[in-house]
């Protein structure tokens, strides 16, 4: 590996560190990250803060202007190509020309199959230098849900269960099941959420708020909480209902899973934590909808009970985690087992 | 910490390593490995490796001695605290002081409570240097299932599952649910066992073969293959009863299961391997005999069908893993949870 490349990599490195700290808060835009470069010193960094505000581009200019760097002339590392239309904010690709940035290198593409390598060519034909594809996977793992998202329609669905080593579920009522630690990475989990989707049983059984709650942290809107009910008879007492954020609760009767994510999509929800109970995480399996699990397993064999995954009446089915993407933790005195489904 | 501690444990850690090698092949006697080092360097290793065999000790010496060193004034190192009695071979304790070694370095002392300590003392009246409890608790715990069956008479519990993510097992028949490094390790558990139970479906439905099949490994004795059943109806075509080793299947009848095991212990069984079914399983829960856990986990989620731990009608019952004993690990494609039952 050439000098120039090991360093591209280490400065990409850095854009995504930067683009990680939006995460829960840009939906529903992806996370990028950029760093401005010049004679191998950062001289300014910005990322993506929230939607319908300035871009990494914009903020990282924006910085090493702030610091009195001189810009013309240095190299720009971004997560992901540079948009080049007009939405929220002005296209990006003019801020680049603008800025006479000699270098332009990126991680991922445009997810967008409708934009896809067009920022690229514009910066191109303006003379700059560009460069692709540095860090692409993880560039594009940090967005694996807004890419789901932008090509699909529907969000990105993770199933989260907390269960004990034998796959039950709730031994005992108001009591956890896991330790602190693996509720906070539970709470870390909503915070990078859109929507939580629980079963009706859920809510008349636990009377869940699903609201996000991390100390210190802020800045995070609220999840959709979305119920789904056949029967439509939900205690109009429950915390969802009544509480500070009871406009933030969708209660879908009767509709199938595939239809509720379509609908969750076009209010631009990319992506869903599924918080059971067992026969909605059964359905979501059997539909084929779920993405990613996130089980956490607490180091206890309770040997009856409701069970964490139950599958719909007279279906035959077996869901496999992708190949390579299964990761095993301790989460404090739990395990959380993570990985894509195939 | 002084260099002479940290010359202690290097040795130490040597003589694990060479009791490790024992393993599975010693029982009902403990793992013991012993060096003998001279002026900073090891000039003999030995380890017990079979039951009627010389002790570790003993190995070392002959060891030293095929290596023509002068083992007079020198210190040995043995992970437990040598014998003094008679058993199928002479006390240790003689030989030590017969060859005239100056300082004695024990790991563990003697887990037998009409023994412990014993030996030690027989060191030091006859003027040898005895320094106890270097790496006391790796010692330990390389023998815990001789120290349990020891000290209770009943053999050490081991409950083996392979399951997928949702607790089931078997999605299908003629079908792995784990990959082949993971079967690879149960036939490690297998290895080192004394004795396999199954309860009596799980002959008629899989027709196991319970041998231990490690390509190249040798010298293990075929673990007793016992078969748990109430009706006693078992076929007698499967290949427990009919294959090379049907002289080691052991079949109880009505028998509960802490009456099997201390039979089992009667004949020298220190550790048993609880490979199912969900039924046997949940008995064993049940009956609080479990002491130690490895569950395989398979990426998948099945959503129907048995269960790895059934619990007997009635019962009412949670098992937790001992605080600080959960490790977890991928083992190729799937998981592996090991933890001591509290």
């Amino acid at each position: 590996m050439s000098a120039a490349t090991t360093r591209d990599l280490l400065f990409m490195s850095r854009a995504l560190e930067l683009a990680q700290r939006g995460i829960g808060l840009t939906n529903p835009n992806p996370r990028v990250g950029a760093v401005i470069v010049r004679a191998g010193k950062i001289i300014g960094e910005g990322y993506h803060q929230k939607a319908g505000q300035p871009h990494a581009e914009i903020n990282a200019i924006a910085d090493a202007k702030k610091r009195g760097e001189k810009i013309s002339g240095a190299t720009i590392y971004v997560t992901l190509e540079p948009c080049c239309t007009h939405g929220r904010t002005p296209p990006c690709t003019d801020a680049i020309k603008r800025e006479k940035l000699k270098r332009v290198v990126i991680g991922a593409v445009d997810p967008n199959p409708h934009h896809a390598g067009h920022g690229l060519t514009i910066l191109r034909r303006a003379g700059i230098s560009v460069t692709s594809g540095v860090l692409a996977k993880e560039s594009a793992e940090l967005n694996r849900d807004f890419n789901h998202w932008i090509t699909t329609g529907t969000p990105w669905v993770v199933a989260k269960i907390a269960m004990s080593l034998d796959g039950r579920i709730m031994p005992r009522e108001g009591r956890w099941l896991t330790g602190p630690k693996a509720r906070r990475v539970a709470h870390e989990l909503r915070w990078q959420s859109d929507a939580i989707l629980v079963g009706a049983e859920t809510v008349r059984v636990d009377n869940p708020q699903l609201t996000v709650r991390l100390p210190g942290r802020k800045g995070k809107v609220q999840p959709w909480r979305v119920v789904l009910t056949r029967s439509g008879k939900l205690p109009r007492t429950a915390q969802l209902f009544t509480d500070e954020f009871k406009e933030r609760t969708l209660v879908f009767q009767s509709t199938p899973l595939k239809r509720v994510l379509q609908q969750l999509g076009k209010r631009g929800v990319t992506n869903v934590l599924l918080e059971g109970g067992g026969k909605l995480l059964g359905s979501a399996f059997a539909a084929g909808v779920v993405n990613e699990i996130a089980f956490f397993i607490a180091p206890q064999i309770v040997g009856q009970g409701p069970q964490a995954i139950v599958l719909p009446q007279g279906k035959k089915w077996e869901a496999s985690i992708l190949p390579g993407t299964l990761t095993v933790e301790k989460v404090g005195v739990d395990c959380l087992v993570r990985g894509r489904v195939k």
